[in-house]
């Protein structure tokens, strides 16, 4: 059993549609646990434990946290700082000046690995601490879970995106027929695969998909644009905005000027304008663009039901298990085997999770590299949490001419 | 009284979300009338009639066509080809080869130019058909309405993507406190406007909003949004694809390559990456951009429900102010003066509408050329067809540091 104490949580890396639920299902849990005294909201991730700047979460109202649930981004605040060998003793000692015996950080792998470290460095100094990773990520790569929440809200969006700009460009027939969107997702195709979810039958767009496990040269896009554009008149593609020619190089091997964030991640963009250049060149036709950008991870109008109810489940669970003495763990979401989506939580070690990237298997790509496959879709459908819209389409019976 | 006789109808230039409720208001309209015996759906715009690709939409089903107030984009296909004077003797010749009594074009205005073209032409020769232009533009700029259907669906989505875009930028803090979104619009800046309706208080981002009735330096640009960062701790920005520098000239002089379409508008884009690398020198911050494209226009899961109604109506009155007899004039929307939001459709010359663009007036912009003004907020808001998800904001009790 853990010991009596505070409560510190908080969010890091780029927010969700969802990941206020998991800061709530933290909050709720925490409040039916004895050994939880003050419950500790750090502001703007691992710099609110730096500057002691802490909000006292039971204050809250039940309304502000029931609303909580539907409102996106981090309400905490996030942060992108990448936490050194000489933060670890400062944060130790700010834990133990606010009796903090629960640390639970909601995040991706560079959180996790952060939470991993908080713990070692509190069971070196024989300090009980309980340390618990809440997974958090639209990209979809953190190892040892099935799926991550705040994917299965950004898929929505991005598969209903890329049906509605879709079926505006089908509209424009000669007027504009190619659309390039560019999606998120530096390393993993997760997010850009799961535009195929807006399919509902096998020709339906997108037409095309490239995702960064694959490289690609620019010549075989074109190649691919016109075989679609010649076939069905119009060509919508979703394009990886992590995508790279072979080698690892840039598409196109033009040197864009690349930003480095403080993790070393390039901050990258441009890979749409290059492949929408080409084009230009090689058909002679304007390929239209859509950036959606940081609307792919905040749009809570597309929120995936279940993934709401999953980030929820994933911040109670974490608090649940740090109360029965667990440390160094990440919660999990698992599928159960059979018939329909059925869903739990588990635990994996952190040092499993830390750091790490799941990419997109081979099997859910198709061997031409350029669209995703059965398997893709059956693993991605249950995640966005029912069917998009009803749309129609005109049967446009001819009349003949005169 | 009209004529026994055909009607044609269709849809032109830029789809909207909602654009499909005004087909369907001609289809269910012309359906209560004798008078009109085939509903010829022209593909394609005025390309249909030129080649004359028309579908039977009598034959449509009724699931059909009710589905189809909520589906996106233009179904009959759309078409951006300018019309020339020889095109219209063959207009004519296909009408009277079909028996055409009634034609109904659902556009901007140059469709509305085209459509009294040809109710012009039509007159000389002396054969009797009835043209009344169906109003649609997310760019809501034509002259004579109140306002136009389509627009308020692309303002609330607008609105619904600053709101969310803006929490993100918030949450990351120093991570990344700059966000730009571009916004449709090439010369009048009611959707970038829109963008407003996102705030709940005074403070609430957009933080500054640039149209294009009002030219800018990009030095007063950045020192805006030093000003708002400085004092807010983030700022973000609503730009219309259509803002320029002074005297007309592209914003920072830059020679950014321009494509012309059928009609010699420029294809804008670039603006906001103009305004971001000078941020990024003057201020040595980086500003992230969302370009959500031609999601403003189709994203059917946020039409306003105000905008969907008028769309259908305007598609039904067209139809019987036709039959009652009337030529060349175009649907409009009327406000009625007073308590609440209360509209009627009403009618306007179309030669008042034909080539008119009607921009903000600069009562709704503010002094300082980054806002509007209450005004405008009192003039959109009922546009949109209601509130937009209500989110919650911690209280943030601080803790005492230790």
């Amino acid at each position: 059993m853990g010991a009596k104490g505070n409560l510190v949580v908080g969010q890091s890396g780029g927010p969700t549609a969802v990941i206020n639920n998991s800061l709530v299902g933290v909050i709720h849990e925490a409040m039916e646990h004895a050994e939880i005294e003050g419950i500790y909201g750090m502001l703007h991730g691992i710099a609110g434990i730096m500057n002691q700047e802490f909000a006292d979460l039971r204050r809250e109202s039940p309304e502000t946290l029931e609303l909580l649930r539907y409102t996106p981004a981090s309400a905490l605040g996030t942060v992108r700082y990448k936490v050194t060998d000489d933060d670890y003793p400062r944060i130790l000692q700010v834990f133990k000046a606010h009796n903090v015996r629960y640390f639970f950080y909601i995040g991706g792998n560079d959180s996790m690995d952060t939470t991993n470290k908080i713990s070692q460095v509190a069971e070196r100094e024989g300090y009980e601490l309980h340390c618990i990773g809440v997974p958090k990520t639209v990209d979809n790569d953190l190892a040892m879970t099935d799926h991550c929440p705040g994917y299965g809200s950004a898929a929505r969006f991005v598969a209903a995106a890329i049906r509605n700009t879709a079926l505006d460009t089908e509209a424009m027939g000669d007027s504009g027929p190619l659309k390039l969107m560019e999606i998120m997702g530096r390393h993993a195709g997760w997010l850009v695969a799961a535009t195929a979810l807006a399919r509902q039958a096998d020709d339906d767009p997108p037409h095309l998909i490239y995702l960064p496990e694959h490289p690609v040269t620019l010549e075989k896009v074109i190649e691919d644009v016109r075989v679609v554009y010649e076939r069905h008149g119009f060509c919508v593609a979703a394009v990886s905005e992590g995508v790279t020619g072979p080698e690892g190089k840039a598409i196109g091997d033009t040197a864009a000027p690349v930003e480095v964030d403080a993790f070393g991640h390039k901050a990258l963009g441009g890979v749409v304008d290059t492949i929408a250049d080409a084009i230009r060149e090689s058909l002679g036709l304007r390929a239209r663009m859509d950036k959606p950008g940081y609307l792919q991870r905040s749009f809570a109008e597309l929120a995936s039901p279940v993934d709401r109810e999953e980030a929820y489940a994933v911040g109670r669970a974490a608090v649940r298990v740090a109360v029965k003495g667990e440390t160094g763990k990440m919660v999990t979401l698992a599928r159960q085997p059979g018939q329909g989506y059925v869903w739990e939580t588990g635990l994996a070690p952190l040092s499993e999770v830390a750091n790490k990237e799941r990419k997109m298997p081979r099997e859910y790509i198709d061997d031409d590299g350029n669209d995703v496959t059965p398997a893709f879709i059956e693993y991605a459908r249950p995640l966005i949490g029912g069917p998009l819209l009803t749309y129609a389409r005109l049967a446009k019976h001819p009349y003949p001419q005169r």
